[in-house]
């Protein structure tokens, strides 16, 4: 049903698919389907007796300032607690290089605004987030990407890939999404050295780097940075942007999310973020920063580190039991995700509408990839946190069940002896 | 003090200016200044115990799906609800018509980013809403514009503009910000017309519709377009795309606006959303849904209307009596602000600064033209709705001052005599 509108217009958007994700939520939001396909946090982590509190504490004694029109860097308590945060990490930030954004999401949004003009390079980990690619493709970005092994983007590769002039490095060191991978701290090494050595920048999104469940902290690529250069403050001389989110720590629905930055960048951002919707709720960020002050987020995080870790055990286990052999599968030390590779020759999309008919879900490969890439027809993307354990059994339970059909169809393996599956050729 | 960021970069912010109400803000901001300054509703009109009452239900009954990502739509009682309302003026829409938006300026800003590309021409009115011309520039906009008068528009003058190809019109027809004119029904239907003739469509941005005052409600441009296609549904032939918020009737600090728009325009808008913020927040949405439905902001409105009409007035009444004759000013039937014209050889900038030396602030009226303007050296916008009747009256006396002051210097009115002041030449 055309209007004017898209008669006459080419729209801007040509360039925007329509997200992956977005059109399978409509099929996976059907109850009797157990989706590993959405980013959710679980919904029974959400600190709702202390948003009760925080929201009453809130109106009653500072309602006519939270209701009201507010600064569009943030809510300054609000940022000096992220930056005293960042602190305890070796991220030494003043309130000043924080902004508040509506979600990490507009960080992306903002940071596209300001740097990327049509055709510019972008250099992305292969796969990548795919909502940073949403972002980035509205304003014309190419892309320029480098495949991960199990200790993160591939150093060893990327060098070439720096000569190609991309304008900065998008990368998720911790947990990433959708791969589950964590960097080496050699790599990070390497990497920051290597942005240091090419000029490129270094986007650094970490929504998920405080739920850790297993092995040790490693420091973000903004604290490296910073000791490469001598000691000197990272905002001083700082090459790394670095992005975060209460999203997995406290809840999604609030939208909330911060940028830290040198100030110039903030500055520009600040100006960016104004035309973009003048200020983050102030009545979230109020009752945000009512809600994690006084150590309660720590406490709260521990709760959700031990959830989400028991989880992600219960969905690796049930992979080694009914996964057939042939299929494999990373193992996150954190976040909410891990991926899934299949054998040669199977194709994910096929297995989604397969998986679909036994009442399962994921997400397929092949769009977590900024350019063309035959590997990311045959893996996918599998959600650890939303589900309980039940369903987390017996989602695997049902998705084994579609692979092992399509290995069948595929002379990958024999009906119901699932033994040897040999790769194709 | 330059980081890599700004060295290496020409950022593409280069057409930004920081905005002037922004920084002029911060100098507003001393307790001691009385700032006509902002476009801040009244912070005693938010409806705190019903906020309170609907925080603690919205948490209590949906406190999980309250704080989870939710549709990037928005909230689906909350579209339907709205689509309810506008069916009341005349707007026949569906929810499938309305996505939410945080705040008005977001819509703005997915506009500029769905229609405009660099170089486009805009046609605006002059002077128009700044953070309109925020939102479009980073989009590189060009602009024509088209000055208004006290009927808005000067329709007569629009046909040579639109010969020039302007991608659409950003038009404010009900008590515009900043000058407070409300465009006749007469120029309402002409300039529906022109759009149609030329193929020009339109974005009606009505953030202040509900807030009349005097005189008689006027039927959209949304709704003159649907009757000038032979009552064809305004959704299969519409040429306007109509903005609202709840900023003005609500609270701002919710950040919750929306954008109707036919199917087609929604769908793309929707894509680009989802880059920009994944959605907005579905807390305050849930909230904002409890706090308005079963009549409550009908009600709530009325009061609104009240207060500001009241504090309106009062302002009319001491500028009639203390604002020295050639100074001239707009006689608005709603909204937030009025409008004013010094005489010819004044300086609108010289007297914010002799103003603020009298603890009093308003938005110069230059940065409110999108191209250039020699008048809005010597305007400026006041703001109504935020101070009490003494606040007001008190402010307006010292603004009469700063004013008497400057005519005085320019030898456009006698010390302490200000019966003639006869125009320059």
């Amino acid at each position: 049903m055309p209007t004017p509108w898209s008669n006459r217009y080419a729209f801007r958007t040509h360039s925007i698919k329509s997200s992956a994700i977005r059109e399978l939520l409509k099929i996976t939001q059907r109850p009797e389907v157990i989706s590993f396909a959405g980013g959710l946090p679980a919904g029974e982590t959400f600190p709702i007796p202390e948003f009760q509190e925080a929201c009453n504490k809130v109106l009653k004694d500072l309602g006519s300032s939270a209701l009201q029109y507010g600064a569009t860097e943030g809510y300054p308590p609000l940022r000096e607690m992220i930056a005293r945060h960042l602190d305890r990490y070796g991220i030494t930030a003043s309130p000043e290089n924080v902004m508040i954004t509506s979600g990490s999401q507009q960080a992306l949004d903002l940071i596209a605004k300001l740097l990327i003009n049509r055709g510019d390079r972008i250099l992305v980990e292969a796969p990548t987030y795919l909502g940073a690619l949403q972002a980035f493709n509205v304003f014309g970005a190419n892309y320029v990407d480098v495949p991960m092994d199990e200790d993160g983007i591939r150093t060893d590769l990327l060098e070439e890939a720096l000569r190609s002039g991309p304008k900065f490095m998008y990368i998720l060191p911790n947990f990433q999404n959708p791969s589950g991978v964590t960097m080496s701290l050699q790599r990070r090494k390497e990497l920051v050295a290597l942005s240091d050595k090419y000029g490129v920048p270094i986007i650094e999104d970490d929504p998920y780097g405080q739920l850790r469940y297993s092995g040790e902290h490693l420091p973000s690529l903004a604290v490296l940075d910073r000791v490469n250069h001598n000691g000197d403050s990272y905002y001083k001389l700082g090459n790394v942007i670095y992005l975060c989110t209460f999203s997995k720590t406290l809840a999604p629905g609030l939208r909330l999310g911060w940028i830290v930055a040198p100030p110039d960048v903030i500055s520009k951002l600040v100006q960016l973020k104004q035309g973009a919707d003048l200020h983050t709720s102030t009545f979230n960020q109020i009752v945000a920063y009512e809600v994690a002050r006084g150590g309660f987020l720590d406490e709260h995080v521990k709760k959700i580190r031990a959830l989400y870790g028991e989880r992600r055990q219960v969905m690796l286990n049930a992979l080694e039991e009914m996964f057939p052999e042939g299929v494999t599968w990373t193992h996150p030390q954190g976040g909410l995700f891990l991926w899934v590779t299949l054998p040669e020759g199977m194709n994910c999309q096929r297995l989604f509408e397969a998986a679909i008919k036994e009442n399962v879900a994921f997400v397929p490969g092949d769009c977590f990839y900024a350019m063309p890439n035959e590997i990311g027809l045959r893996q996918f993307r599998l959600n650890f946190s939303y589900g309980n354990p039940e369903e987390i059994h017996e989602g695997i339970r049902r998705l084994s069940i579609a692979i092992k059909n399509q290995m069948v169809d595929l002379g990958l393996a024999k009906p119901m002896a699932m033994a040897a599956a040999a790769p194709i050729k």
